[in-house]
């Protein structure tokens, strides 16, 4: 039988849905009918999703709830409905407000809002930095980067580099390395220079060959010869240039970016 | 008096920190010393970090951790560390545990990994979609696209459409409006049989003014008078033309992502 799941807000919903859904994804069964409701300030907004909630009740088990409202009456209200609801913000204020010893402003919105201008705006600049020079880094631009990815072409480098600018406000820079570069098994002189910022990708040949199959299919490019050639060759690189690096084949952006945020020892 | 925050996961940490820092947004101290350690899988990789902690609690104020360990174990030894910890995940297991009426599987790092494939290619394949015509999009791409974002030059087109692709998986294409569109007052040509997949970006004409600044100093592009004219042009196209639109000067692009599905009524 269906459970209706909602995930609810004041803000974006952005984090209830999150951690909502990792708390589902230890749970076998995949019948769950998902509903996300963000920007709920107000008891005008509040009442017909507790309507929504009821009705979804009578028609299938208990529904779920995951909630990050911040205001405590709207809380106390949701709770009434017919559901299951885990307050993942009001749960945990009460303890904190005990060990701070002050009263917490229950402000709504605050999570994926601009909270703090210059930590905004630092993201938005790296954004612009790392989009402005998508297609490989100029020397002005290596320079500039807090840090610099190479690896073959289609191993992952731009979706990192974005991640790690608007997530973590990095200003991240690739640089592609052409089959000349790799061939020589020495890192191009343009990187000398930027050595302690340089972080490497390498990914399964496999795995290459069919991203590069979808872009340039049955190609030198895309060929299964090429892709271990590559790979093979860059990983040489890496170990004799003392470069650090990552075999991305299983992991996600997020894991990727948290990663390498780790290992060159970067302040998040 | 200083005190320690840490923010401990085994994967990312990305939902450790966010929850933890939305929490801490709602406390007018500022003093906190914050440290995040993602990918903390075994009792050896914890150890060190129970004494890190149990160090910062004796140089200063009881430190406080926000965790999302998934593995019981790991979590009641975190937990006899001299801090208060706040268990972002384990506390919520229980009642679920209940109310499904089975067991969690206690798997590490799903939040941010590749739970499911379909879903992460999904992501990556919106990623590449977007960034690629990230200049404004092609016939072709207008027709892939499921929405589109218009608005003047600098108006913060590109941030958001990136954060729909990598957040929902959306292929968000954007479309520049030049000088000429904006002047007639009416929409282009090319954008009228795509006219469902619209969502209009205004923006206060001076926050424009002192982007576009940045930009190009001194130019008349930044100038105050181009950037009303403009924003005022623009405006009464949106409404002229019934398109949604969206005034994006305090709000950040999760908030702007967010407010446009609601808007257009996608499924996240």
């Amino acid at each position: 039988m269906k459970r209706n799941v909602f995930f609810i807000s004041d803000g974006t919903a952005i984090t209830a849905e999150t951690i909502g859904r990792t708390l589902l994804s230890q749970f076998e069964s995949d019948d769950f009918e998902q509903t996300t409701i963000p920007f709920v300030r107000t008891l005008d907004k509040l009442s017909p999703v507790i309507e929504l909630i009821n009705r979804a009740a009578e028609e299938g088990l208990r529904p779920l709830v995951f909630s990050t409202l911040t205001d405590r009456n709207l809380s106390i209200k949701l709770k009434k409905s017919n559901s299951l609801v885990l307050d993942l913000f009001n749960v945990f204020i009460n303890p904190l407000e005990a060990e701070l010893g002050t009263h917490s402003t229950h402000i709504a919105g605050r999570t994926h809002g601009i909270i703090d201008k210059n930590i905004y705006d630092k993201r938005m600049e790296a954004m612009n930095f790392t989009l402005t020079h998508d297609d490989g880094a100029s020397v002005q631009q290596l320079k500039n980067a807090q840090i610099i990815l190479i690896g073959v072409s289609r191993s992952g480098k731009t979706p990192v580099c974005v991640f790690l600018a608007m997530q973590f406000g990095m200003r991240a820079a690739n640089y592609p390395l052409t089959d000349d570069d790799i061939g020589s098994a020495r890192l191009p002189k343009i990187l000398h220079a930027h050595r302690e910022k340089l972080y490497g990708l390498i990914i399964d040949p496999d795995r290459l060959q069919q991203i590069r199959q979808k872009r340039k299919a049955d190609s030198t490019y895309a060929s299964i010869r090429q892709c271990r050639n590559e790979i093979h060759d860059i990983e040489e690189m890496y170990q004799f240039e003392r470069i650090p690096y990552l075999d991305v084949t299983d992991s996600s952006v997020e894991e990727i970016a948290s990663k390498i945020i780790q290992d060159k020892g970067l302040k998040r």
